[in-house]
């Protein structure tokens, strides 16, 4: 599954990686010439010498409003602001006029236009009448040749262009500069281009390429099936600033920013309550595997792999409904697009009053809330990320018409309307991702949704703290069922969630009939929280933010959704 | 200051936590008592038996809401509710009547009043009216019997009592139980009761009492300065859902939530985007002491000691305004009221237009709508705080009033009006904690504020990436000022911040300057994002959570801040 979701094959991957890297090198070259070229240019005689260069800090004139792009419309028209931006295209048209590109605001941009004021040059120079902004021939050059990606403040009067502009959003309106500032300069030659960071990543096998990739890349291949550059997640990661400037992942991070919100508004507003559950533990608490572990003044230490101990506490504790949004850490060598060592858990925890059927209804109700919203809120963004990573629109059902399938139904789902190899599947052993894949597509066959609920899954299946069902169910050779379910989106898992054991004796048997002890580190503590109080029914779950933020739009990796991807083989930037 | 800040005496200290333990063995002995008797009640010829008894999931009349204690209000006078509930405390008056006291929703209690409808027993019984409540006096005797923090479920009539009960935060309404069910028992005897965990710590020192202390604790002392028994840190982590679970601590984590809230809320507002750094890194960035340190596959890992880096390539990546709510590490083994190993950071960077003063005012800003609000939206839970941790209301500047000093200013002040010791205080070496403290005193006398800013620190007093000011100005022997700051909240300090360099060229001279190789690990990673594009000038800041709430509220200590504390001698639970 790892491969064949990569948007282009690997032959193709590499083609494109080779692509790019002859485009950085023409780029190299354009921009060395075009720095000799403004290297030539004698300020100091330029009449309009004070409207452009090199600045920390610029000067403007003190009441011209600084606008954002974001926020410029037709009201602006004739008026004179300064805006600040990277400049990402220029290009010169003749001595006396030029055009630039400026982008800010995650992917708001805007054409800018520069034209000579002055005529003539020396002796022959000619000024503008009084009162007109004074632009040179040799701004005109000068603007033209900055390196993209350098951070300018302009001055400029908005305009309405003859015709829109097509090449960029705000195509109604275009700035006539009249001072032109550089901030920050990007260098001649960036180690990845704006073209190249908007591109779908091609490979993200994450390792540093060996000498003999290397050789692999220069053989003989298959055109790429894109004839736009692309590059590989080292190359995006390598350059994490121009990664992270492009439009696509500007989409994603405003995205991602939006699920967090949704699912937080949506919680306390049903009295849930954010707490912070701690990352260093004193015992690897489930299971011990997978736990990365440090020293910790003469101790151990170990990072949590859950909150899931910390949100019984909390209810434990009297806090009734409770949710955590923060990270959690895993030790497993799994180099796949669907996995990371550090990933941000997005937990609840909540009493339950009658049924554990409360949890899961919230829980399906706190997804479908942040599934349909974002789609209304983050429209434009979601427009951006199909366009790099195009992808068919989620299906979600409608209002009471949510599909929970138990995980028996759902195995005889896969083994009747499902591909021949899981014809045998059984009702009491846990499923596989490739059997997760194909019970999604049965399922938006049949049901005609992208999103629905596996329930009741077998013991076997469960840790130790699952409550099993009150009737005693059991599946294939007597398994009891348990009060847990997982949500899927497109087939892949997003969350793990149920009603746990809240009784000392209960679970205490439950941890030994997984062969766990009792008075083992970490366990021990837990089991005494509830042997030291009361403990109400209680259930809740766990969301991978990461994950629903990639399955929602479809993306080839969690990494792409991740600020950081963290993964085996990758701790920088 | 760690041990004056504590609220009793060392001494008093172990004379309290040895009256717990004394109370604690009463309480047993009283439970044993009570047990016993309830033991006795044979159930089966009860006509009540199916209203009271042990039951995971009790059944009431299908259409009796389940009320919120929180909720109640007279508009439920007559009505039957179903409340769940902490029993916290129970008191029988006769053989026909017995009352509880239930708690629920952090501080919400009610009195519960059980009364025998059943006169009579065995032969004499004499059942009530048709339609009337069963309500034996066995019902009474096992009802008030419950072990108190048990976790029960009461259906009842709300109504108005005589007289309104004072020890109830619901004095206006009280419930005649019909029927009542334990849903989770607490055992007989609790780790630490209500009435302890409700107390002051009186004892942060959070070492595990070896057998020479515990000795010490038996000699003759002098009384302890309150009547009420009190525990020790360490008790209370002991007993952590007994800690959580008194209106104390409930408290304080309901205003932790609140503050989150805030800081969020008004960086939204103003065009801030969350985004969430990486805890695992690569390379022990800032200087490298101080870093936890961990395997990882094959590799080595570290934990951020600050989103520092991360929020400036977020600036890099154009982000433009970014905040960040989450854990920080600190491998520093100080035991002090001042520190934990985990903090959760509030972290904010942006983009300057014209000046660093645009970030001061920022935060300046963020953190007075905290204050100011915070005391309006948890009046009650601040109330609550106070009656066992006593303070001043905490002074706030007038809007437009805020004291803003420059470090040489500060420094001035303190040798002019504060205490003979600090006398000499020079402008070019940073404070010591006594010394902020003592300024702290100096400002509230002088300029009635409890909240105020440093500015302008000596650069000798800051890292590498902070701006100096571009004037050139020096204090003491010729050393440069920079446009970092710090915030202050009652003398101690909760946010350090300012303006970044962000050109490549500056920066790589002011790593030199502080004696830091520009090619060490992490780094040279982050020297590189500013070569390899064009960053703007940006500054922010950060806050410690735990010690804003800490010190709003003058608790003596940060670890009743946060959750679950972690110090360098605890990591359990």
């Amino acid at each position: 599954m790892e491969e064949s979701s990569a948007p282009t094959s690997k032959k193709g991957a590499k083609k494109a990686e080779a692509k790019a890297k002859k485009e950085a090198l023409k780029a190299q070259r354009a921009a060395e010439r075009a720095a000799a070229q403004v290297a030539d240019i004698d300020l100091e005689d330029d009449p309009a010498k004070d409207n452009y260069g090199r600045a920390t800090s610029p000067t403007f004139t003190p009441d011209t409003p600084v606008v954002e792009l974001s926020s410029l419309d037709d009201s602006y028209d004739g008026k004179t602001v300064v805006v600040r931006a990277w400049l990402q295209n220029s290009r010169i048209q003749s001595a006396k006029m030029g055009f630039v590109e400026l982008r800010k605001g995650g992917n708001w941009t805007i054409q800018g236009v520069v034209m000579a004021t002055i005529s003539g040059t020396g002796a022959e120079t000619q000024l503008p009448a009084e009162g007109t902004p004074l632009v040179s021939r040799r701004m005109v050059k000068w603007t033209t040749a900055i390196n993209p990606e350098s951070f300018v403040a302009v001055e400029a009067t908005v305009k309405r262009p003859l015709e829109p502009v097509k090449s960029c959003r705000i195509s109604g309106l275009e700035l006539h500069i009249t001072k032109c500032f550089v901030l920050a300069p990007a260098p001649a030659v960036l180690g990845m281009t704006m073209a190249v960071a908007n591109q779908p990543v091609v490979n993200f096998s994450d390792e540093t390429p060996s000498a003999g990739d290397a050789d692999k890349a220069k053989e003989p291949e298959a055109a790429a099936e894109s004839g736009t550059p692309a590059a590989s997640m080292l190359t995006h990661l390598d350059n994490i600033a121009m990664h992270k400037r492009a439009p696509v992942q500007q989409a994603i991070a405003d995205i991602r920013v939006e699920v967090k919100k949704l699912f937080r508004s949506y919680l306390e507003e049903r009295r849930f309550k954010e707490f912070e559950p701690p990352c260093l533990i004193g015992a690897a608490s489930e299971g011990g595997a997978n736990v990365f572990k440090l020293a910790y003044f003469g101790q151990e230490a170990y990072l949590a792999q859950s909150p899931q101990f910390y949100k019984q506490f909390e209810i434990a504790g009297g806090r009734e409904r409770v949710f955590g949004i923060g990270p959690v850490f895993r030790a497993e060598n799994s180099n796949t697009p669907r996995h990371m060592t550090e990933f941000t858990g997005l937990d609840l925890e909540m009493e339950i009053t009658h049924s554990y059927t409360e949890v899961l209804h919230t829980l399906e109700g706190v997804l479908l809330h942040i599934l349909r919203t974002v789609q209304e809120r983050c429209a434009d963004e979601i427009e951006t990320v199909r366009a790099v990573y195009p992808s068919e629109k989620i299906l979600l059902p409608e209002p009471g018409k949510e599909v929970r399938l138990t995980f028996a139904e759902a195995q005889k789902l896969l083994r009747e309307e499902g591909p021949a190899e899981f014809r045998d599947v059984r009702d009491d052993e846990d499923m596989s991702t490739p059997q997760e894949k194909a019970l999604g597509a049965v399922v938006r066959e049949k049901y005609k949704t992208d999103f629905y609920v596996i329930d009741k899954f077998p013991e076997t299946a469960r840790p130790f703290y699952a409550k099993l069902d009150d009737s005693g169910a059991t599946v294939g050779d007597g398994v009891r069922v348990t009060n847990a379910f997982d949500f899927f989106i497109r087939g892949q898992e997003i969350l793990s969630g149920g009603q746990r054991i809240n009784d000392p004796e209960e679970l205490e048997a439950r941890i030994r009939a997984k062969g766990v002890d009792p008075e083992s580190a970490g366990i021990k503590e837990y089991l005494t929280v509830f042997r030291q109080v009361g403990v109400p029914p209680h259930g809740g779950g766990g969301i991978g933010l990461d994950r629903v933020v990639a399955w929602l739009l479809a993306l080839p990796s969690v990494h792409l959704a991740a600020g950081y991807p963290r993964t085996p083989k990758r701790l920088l930037p």
